[in-house]
């Protein structure tokens, strides 16, 4: 049976103007890869309505689950649980579940909830809440979309709690193996190898270093003995 | 006038499942900046021809530039070349011009040049080579589409070939400024501020540091002067 299907959506102008560099969708990546679901697409769109319920409508339809991460602050940029909510045809009000987590944080902290902070209670219309053990805020699941803070922290927290809920496929092993010669050298037994092995995926990754051209090269697949024996393969062709 | 836009592709399963992190959009996102071009959306593809023609098709036709990194190695896996040829609807084979400059690479290096690296002289018919003063393999840009390396100190390079080509708009003007308050104290001045000056992107991030809430509001504009009236009326509301 093929692992299931996820793509990524991340929002913020401030990763598309360089301000900031992204460290979800690497975190993501890996954790996906772990649990055995094939990360597809990731796509980082702006703070525009428009760009984001297109692309919420599109990844969902696509793939089996989506992950978004940013834009569910209380500022005026963060628009996200609006456009999920428009892209579902849904409506979205300060539901009264996520307004009582802020309030007792809030108590908790002697400080007053005010109108923007309650923009963080606001969760469309069927959405179940996504705990967030760092900083209260809820992220929220509407269908097969999971909405979630971008500040890291917060991303991995909430990643931790849905991840146990998703049925993941069998994990992928992946062996690398180091060969300390250029791509050129190598490619042609390489696609041979690949070919062997259809349900492998055999990818080569360049590196240069003091001068000297290598790749490594990566085994990826389901079933550990067949990584092996494309390894084993490997190595006898390319000894180190 | 607006900003010319733009938008990325970047190709490559090792980003995809966590192995390796990207670099290239970070540094992307930052030259188009400084350049005055908007870079609006980046997508990330695996190394599977479908996803790459429909992306390529996808994004050429939205924005006015496409930047691709990854996938024009010698390898079985750098399929970008012919993706590319595919969704222009034109044709690919190996073109003299490339194969010229990868024989004399070779030759000076003392390598035989084979049939997996003439893989690397495969270019679209009517596109235009771009330097590789790094590894001379060059990238290609066929119509709007720039075609690069995702190796970073060549996809580094073949930018700075590119980009002085683009006429870029204004370059963006951007000043940040702290507030040691979480996002919730001071979001509805802050949306009030974004109102009075609909012609700038005010934009709010929020840190924590060692257990404070605080946050570095970003504005950002073409015109300085009205960057910097806006920056003095946030610090006339939150004095440090």
């Amino acid at each position: 049976m093929p692992n299931p299907t996820a793509a990524m959506l991340v929002i913020g102008d401030e990763i598309l103007s360089g301000r900031t560099r992204d460290a979800n969708m690497h975190y993501l990546s890996g954790q996906l890869t772990d649990a055995g679901i094939d990360l597809r697409e990731v796509r980082v769109v702006s703070d525009d309505p428009d760009a984001i319920v297109d692309a919420v409508k599109a990844l969902s339809k696509t793939y089996e689950t989506v992950f978004t991460s940013g834009g569910i602050g209380p500022t005026h940029d963060d628009i996200t649980a609006d456009c999920i909510a428009a892209a579902f045809g849904v409506s979205i009000d300060v539901r009264d579940d996520a307004r009582a987590l802020l309030e007792a944080h809030y108590e908790r902290q002697g400080t007053q909830i005010n109108e923007a902070r309650l923009r963080m209670a606001r969760i469309p219309d069927g959405a179940a809440l996504i705990d967030n053990p760092v900083s209260v805020a809820p992220g929220f699941t509407l269908g097969n979309v999971h909405v979630m803070a971008g500040v890291p922290a917060v991303f991995q927290a909430m990643v931790a709690t849905i991840l146990p809920t998703l049925t993941g496929g069998a994990p992928l092993v992946s062996e690398t193996y180091r060969i300390n010669r250029g791509e050129g050298d190598i490619a042609g037994p390489l696609g041979a190898l690949a070919q062997e092995h259809p349900d492998l995926s055999i990818g080569s990754y360049p590196f240069q270093k003091n001068g000297k051209f290598g790749s490594n090269i990566v085994i990826r697949g389901t079933d550990k003995a067949m990584v092996d024996a494309a390894l084993s393969k490997l190595a006898i062709e390319f000894p180190e």
